[in-house]
């Protein structure tokens, strides 16, 4: 049967699903299928914070019909992790928000590293992530200024600014590897990297197969009955305190796909 | 004319604000108007953070109109602080969480502090705040273990635990003062004390006060032309990127009170 | 009646008072009185650390005498902050340290911050207030090697030369605002600033400014009972353990201004 | 063809190689093969230090080994994760040790998390790799007070004791996850909680699965060209520098199974 | 010719005068001679800030007139270290606070440690010295409520307690070592153990001892060229700026013993 | 009869021997002697962590019988203080490391520093180390990329480099004092001082120089019955859990100078 897995692009459009399935599907281990989605009726991109909260909205249902429909993890295709927490409350399927899950998995590839993202806007946030994630390794977050919208029609010029960013940066802190912490990002530098057979000489990581591999892992689990997420606090149930309510608020206010544009 | 201040009670019910109302007035400086509203046509309670996500998207609508109509400052009246940061994205005038000011002004009330607030789901998330503001000098997140929806059918029943609880961790962790983190329970307490004419022994921060005192302050200074937020990154504004857009967006997918009903 | 507020030069001369009153005067509320007062028969800066612990003395018996006076609030002038943790054990309204009220107010401007102080001395004892303060929003201490006594001769080059480290230190650390840490930077600045009538493009925060705001603020409250610092540990007061001690000991003791000068 | 990973129980018996084989099977992906095998002339424990040290230069050899006959990862199986960072610097594939492992999954199942170790020994020990390792989610490290070898003689009463006291400090420190810190205490734990057929009502981590886990997905990222471990630093190999030289050390001084009980 | 080194009690008294040496001298080393004394004409204790403040400028004076009357190094002997870091920009031979010295010492008897001060006012100052001195093995500050001038009546009282806190506390925080943080607590101790036999079953670290330990190896320092304490910064010296502007601010109002009585 | 010292060069060759002897015995304090020895049959460097893991096991067997031979502390001479917390499990008397006594006497020479090590592996292990003694005081970890092979035939070019360096980064850093984090470098350095006469301009500290100080106030209170390290959790020893196993491992296991040549 395998492991279904949906990668949602949250941008509010198809534009990125080409990008992102051609440069994950490489790495799916045999049996996992991935579906590349994206948000519907929100705003086409989450630069900033106002767009991204209203298409979290969007990210929430979309979380919720993915466990509904079977699948047995999510990933939250962007580095900001949109939704990612919050989600985790609605559903028991494993919610994977693709900067915790590499910051997770680097201490397997150097002892530091530093993050690299888009725009200047998100280096505040992503700072504000690493604080709460705990990353001790992470020494330095810089960007390279390029909006999601602009990096889909030249994604070659986005690869080279990643990897000249990249060597620059790693050289100024010490460090010895790095995250492509925008979703967009590593999967242009994965294509060029790819397309152009150049030698990964860095240490590059990836944060859409970082995500994946612990989505892989965390489906196991949950297969398994070890995914037993705890319910006493910070992720308690609505459900748990009134199912009825939860139930009601849903249907009135969650956004669905589709709906809001046939209101 | 005065500073006109707008408390926004996120709770998608106006079953607080009289509660709020009576226990603020009696503290605004002359000149001051303080206008306790609530959300509309949202969830009646953010305790889940599903909910917490759909009545911040109305908090955001508010805080712009509010804006508009020419209000001085908000106060977002919730100590989940929620939607704060994203609206100060959004509007040139002040936003103030009730928590974050409180925070800021503990250190005149003594060394350190430990946090009361509702229910047991609220602690982790407050210590993420507390981590995100720089809590040095907050040394214990504790609760009550009441829902909003109980307490204001018996105020003085969560003051009378909410000061129970205050005098033990306070005691157990040997912290100088108490931050009240709950909107409704601070204001339960603080009737409660009001009515009874109790001495105030222990230093008790009302965090609904703090909120009123940081936005009287911030009001001034945006009157003088001194609150010029930084635009530079985190509250960089979407009209700077592209003012079309932004208004497309919230035109289509801002949540109205009212308009969600309509359809 | 209004609310009166001392704010005390502590450099034991009076040649900053006018600089300071012509900055901060049109930043009064209505109704707030400002008086400019300095500490006198003490050395004549606080560059150096025996200075200033000198001055402290002085600026110790100046606190409780504002409070005799009738003072609302008290501001000790200079981002040392100098005496102002143990004024609070002796007096009863507020006392406001120019550093701590704008670091606090920080969070308001930007998402972080760096400082620019006066000279090299400071910058290793700034970092030190930043850690007792929890500063997780400061980037960065830095300095444009001034001191305070030739600043007075000529502001306009401190303005200059503070506004250049601004952009530069910024720029370099990636920061969102800048807290001009010296009272006397800030003052000049801010008359620059103001006579030029230069656009404020950079978030700027001037602690004299912000300390004004926090004194007010705190004075409200005070006027309103809320001002119950707690006396359980840090701030406990020498009356309460045993008054007649206290009082002999400030009568032998305590610095009285024109007195040393007439032993 | 499948992943091969080598479990290695430090332990230098192979007394334990059935508890730890019958509890990690079930959570064998399809394709996985897992062989438990143990250290060899070398301490019988690793409870103190300078044993932990002497066994330390075996599984340094048997990584080696493992790597030379082909195993796609290796998991160094006790909570001291020993050896792990020194032997990354020796192959090229992973190698997992079960606390790291856990501490990196432990976000997806909770907020926070405690620890329950084995001996009063561990904690502090533990508490030190908790510092390295970043480990922002964890409120405090407590012990059973077994030694390995008692606990091999009677897992159930192991069992009984972590999880009374999982249940106890849990309550004491409000945290919603534990991690059994300690290979054999979460071995005993999970064959209980198989055997009675318990309800999993807590959410109790189990670090030798957890390294299953991450160890299947290294394996993985490993299989696809994707675990390029920077060798800039910390992991730099010997053989960059001087690859006669690591030869020749190895030969003379490394520590081979059966040899020197040979010499 | 040894190494001389005094021991300055800031208490404004001689009461504790002979205590300190009885305790101490056991354990100079040969050829260290010790002369404990104490400040004078200032308040008879520092158990409040503003006592401390006023004590404080009586040490820095006595501080320099040591260096002039040829002393190798000086501790000021109380826990609050009070006056140390400005006395370092004075002189130039080393100056010894007993809290600094002992956690700089205590790594070597223990992973962690707790304190153990005098009363509850002390408390939250010493978690302010343990922020800025970096104290990562400490793992908690508890006090017994005593004052000084009552343990000198009872030193005998003061050992019990303080045993019995030791006891207790390092029980419930898990630590390996106290540190006795009040000087006349540790003495009051230490004869106690020397006059009962009492075996020093606990890791007791005594502040008075460390901080004997550490001015001697300074003093050697001192006395080998070795002790160039950097004078860039922190530490820069009032003369390197302005001698005679020094001189006479000390001249004026320095704090001379005797003096002020003789106004 | 003195204090004897040993100080273990840990490099598996006596070629360094004579450097540190050179620079260390001016330090000695009267009645010092210090010898200064080799490990043996060993890895003859530990720039790679498995050298230094096999190193290790030599110097904790070294360790031990220095205190059988009756010295009365043992400094460990490298940096990386290779093996001290483990050999701290097994002596009664003082073992000190060069990096941690000089982080610990630091603050008694500047308010911060920055590290100057050998080469670039060596920057992420000290870093771990500045995390886990709590060194707040360090500003940065930098090194000159040298190896002791190389060093030992060009100190002066060592020194030369090392002070490059160390000016360099302290002003890049705004650090006021340096501490040559490798102890070829620093007793390099040292040599050309010496020999050259050149002026001590900057506060370097000589990790050789602050062991020796601290071995010798160690070994002080030893012999004042004083040095009673804690056996409660850490640095528990094997024989109080089974003397006998202990004998047994470390006849078998323990690795012997010259007894594997022998073999």
């Amino acid at each position: 049967m395998g492991t279904r897995i949906q990668f949602i692009n949250p941008f509010g459009t198809d534009d990125y699903n080409a990008l992102i399935a051609e440069t994950m599907t490489p790495y799916l281990r045999p049996g996992t299928v991935l579906d590349v989605t994206n948000t519907t009726d929100c705003p086409v991109n989450i630069d900033y914070y106002y767009n991204k909260h209203l298409v979290e909205t969007v990210v929430l249902e979309q979380v919720m019909r993915a466990e509904a429909d079977g699948y047995d993890a999510v990933i939250v295709g962007c580095c900001y992790d949109p939704g990612v927490r919050v989600a985790r409350e609605l559903v028991d399927i494993p919610v994977v928000g693709p900067l915790e899950a590499t910051m997770l998995m680097a201490p397997y590839y150097g002892h530091d590293y530093v993050l690299v993202t888009d725009h200047h806007k998100a280096v505040p946030y992503l700072r504000d992530l690493v604080r709460l994630y705990g990353g001790t390794g992470c020494r330095h977050v810089s960007c390279i200024d390029w909006w999601v919208v602009d990096m889909i029609r030249d994604t070659e010029g986005v690869a080279r600014d990643a990897l000249a960013a990249t060597r620059r940066v790693m050289e100024e802190k010490g460090a010895e590897a790095v995250i492509l912490a925008c979703t967009i990002i590593s999967a242009s530098t994965e294509k060029w990297l790819r397309d152009s057979g150049a030698a990964r000489e860095l240490t590059i990581l990836n944060p859409n197969t970082m995500a994946l591999k612990m989505a892989e892992s965390l489906a196991d689990l949950k297969a398994q009955g070890l995914y037993n997420i705890s319910r006493r606090g910070f992720y308690a149930k609505p459900e748990q305190h009134d199912a009825a309510e939860f139930a009601a608020v849903r249907a009135r206010y969650g956004r669905l796909p589709g709906r809001r544009g046939a209101a």
